[in-house]
C-alpha cells in the first residue's frame, strides 16, 4: 500500500502518515513524498497512491484553500482525519545574525506572522512548497532559515535557532485522509437512499453518533436571502451538531459562495439520511465528501 | 489628507485609492504607502494615515485572512467597500525563456495557482508583501518575473510577458476602507440603542436599505448546536439579506471559530437595531466594524 504526502521527508504531513499507520495498524506501507499539495491530492486519482493525507486547516491561519478548491474540483472520498501538533521552529546552518531570507510553506510564514514581523522585519519571505522543503533549501545557504518541525532541522542537519515561534503556543493542523471516488462511497450510499435501493452500509456497527463525522459541500442560489439558514435549520431541527462551516468563493463572481460543511453521525445513520434528504431539497448542488470516525486525541 | 495603502506605486490597493478619491470627489490628498498590509492597516491607528484601503477577499481565493484578524485584534471602523478589477499579468524584463524566480503577493501567486503549474512548474515562487513590490524587484533581474498589474509593468519598466494569467477570467478584489474608531463610529450607536440613549446617527437621509452594508462578528460558545443558527435566525426573520458569511479560527484551539457577517442595511435603520439586540442576547462577543454604502459597479 502506498500513502502520498506532502514531501520531503520532515513535513508535518509525514507526521500525519505515521499517526495514521500507528492507529490502523498496518503493515507494509510505502511513502510516496509530493512536491505540492495538489499533487499529493491528485496521486490517488492518478493511481500513484492508495491513499493520499493532505492539510486541509490549522487552529491559527485556518483553512487549506487549495484543498478546499480541489475538494470541489474532483472525485475524491474523505476515509479519515488526523490531527497534528504544529511546533514551528526557526532553523539554519549558520547563526541568527547572518539570516536574510526565511523560507516556508505559506501556512507556515502565516502562522508565524508576529514573530517575523518582529524579530527578522527585513527579512525576504520565500514560499515553498511544504515545510520541510523549505528545510532542504536553507541546508544550502547560511543567510537562508526555514520555519519548520524540529524533525526537518535533524533530516537536514540544521541547527534549531529558536523553538515553538508560531504566534499561538497552541497549534494544530488537521490532515484529511483521501482514495479515489470508487465503490461503497458515502455519496452512492446517499445515491441508494434517494433511489430507495439501499442495500449494505460502511459504518461500524455499535458506534455512537458523534463518533463519526460526515463533510458536505453546499451550493446555494446567490440571491436567495435565508438560503443558508435553511440548511443550518435541517441540522438543528434534527440536532446534529456542527463542527464546522467555512464559505469558499464558487470563483463565478464577488459574493458567490460554497459551503463545507462538516458534522458529527454518519451517512448511514437514519438522522442524517434524513437531513441530508431534506438538505437535498434546499440547494442547487450537494457534494458528499465522505463519513469518516472522528479524531481523538 | 492621507490615504494609507499597500505599496509601492503600482499596486492594487492604489487602485481602489483612485476609485475612492474620484467617488469622493477628494482634493489634496497624498497617498502614503506601506510595506504590507499589517503596516497600511494599522496606519489609521498610529495615526500615519487618517484613512487606510485594504483588501479583504478576492473572487477567486477568498479572504485575506491578515485583514480579517487585524479587524478583530484592533479598534478600527469600516467606513466604506471599494471593488477592483484584478488583470494580472507576467511581468518580466528579459523573456520568458530566461524565468526562474515568479514572485507575487501570496493571494497574487494562488490565483494563478493553474497557470503557474502548467507553464513554471520548476519556477522558484517568492512571496512579496504586494504585488507591485514583486514587479519593482523583477525589474532588478532577468530571472525574475512578477504576477502584477500593467500598471506595474508601467511604473518599473517591466514588459507584459503575458496578460490574464489568472485561474479564471473573472477576477475581483474587494476593498475596505477604514479609519480609527473614534466618535459617532456605528458601534457607539448601537451602545446608545442599548443604552436608549441615542441622539444621532450617521446615515444619509433618504436611501434605500440596501445602499448599505453593516459588518460585524460574533464569537459563539463553542459546544452550543445551533448557536449559528439562532443568530441567522434573528436575520431571516427580519428578512435582511446576508451577503458574506465567513469563518476564522479564534486561535484558541481547533474547531473554535469567529463568525465574520455582512449583511444589508446601516446600524441606524430600525430594524437593524432591532436585530443586533437581539444577536446580542444570543453570542458571547458581537463587535460591529461599520456600517457603510454598499460599493456599485
Amino acid at each position: 500500500m502506498i500513502i502520498g504526502a506532502l514531501g520531503p521527508e520532515g513535513s508535518y504531513s509525514e507526521k500525519a502518515v505515521q499517526i495514521w499507520i500507528l492507529r490502523h495498524r498496518l503493515d507494509s506501507v510505502g511513502i510516496q513524498y509530493f512536491a505540492d499539495i495538489e499533487d499529493a491530492f491528485l496521486a490517488v486519482i492518478q493511481k500513484k497512491s492508495d491513499l493520499s493525507i493532505v492539510p486541509i486547516e490549522n487552529s491559527i491561519e485556518g483553512s487549506v484553500g487549495v484543498t478546499l478548491d480541489l475538494l470541489h474540483e474532483n472525485g475524491v472520498e474523505i476515509v479519515g482525519e488526523i490531527v497534528v501538533k504544529i511546533e514551528h521552529c526557526l532553523l539554519s546552518k549558520g547563526g541568527p545574525e547572518k539570516i536574510k531570507v526565511i523560507l516556508s510553506h505559506p501556512q507556515g510564514l502565516a502562522q508565524c506572522r508576529h514573530f517575523l514581523k518582529k524579530y527578522f522585519p527585513e527579512a525576504e519571505l520565500r514560499s515553498t512548497g511544504s515545510t520541510s522543503h523549505a528545510a532542504r533549501l536553507a541546508g544550502e545557504f547560511e543567510e537562508m532559515a526555514a520555519i519548520a518541525s524540529p524533525e526537518a532541522a535533524e533530516c537536514y542537519r540544521l541547527k534549531v535557532l529558536l523553538p515553538n515561534i508560531q504566534d499561538r503556543k497552541q497549534n494544530y493542523t488537521r490532515f484529511i485522509a483521501l482514495r479515489a471516488a470508487g465503490k461503497n462511497t458515502a455519496e452512492q450510499v446517499f445515491e441508494q437512499v434517494l433511489c430507495d435501493t439501499e442495500e449494505k452500509t460502511n459504518r461500524p456497527e455499535n458506534s455512537s453518533h458523534s463518533a463519526f463525522k460526515t463533510s458536505i459541500i453546499v451550493y446555494l442560489e446567490k440571491d436567495r436571502p435565508g438560503a443558508l439558514y435553511e440548511i443550518l435549520g435541517a441540522f438543528a431541527k434534527n440536532k446534529i451538531n456542527l463542527t464546522r462551516i467555512e464559505s469558499r468563493p464558487s470563483k463565478k463572481e464577488l459574493g458567490d459562495y460554497h459551503f463545507y460543511i462538516d458534522f458529527e453521525g454518519h451517512i448511514s445513520d437514519a438522522i442524517i439520511k434524513e437531513t441530508l434528504k431534506d438538505i437535498k431539497t434546499k440547494t442547487d448542488t450537494l457534494k458528499i465528501l465522505g463519513s469518516y470516525p472522528a479524531f481523538k486525541a
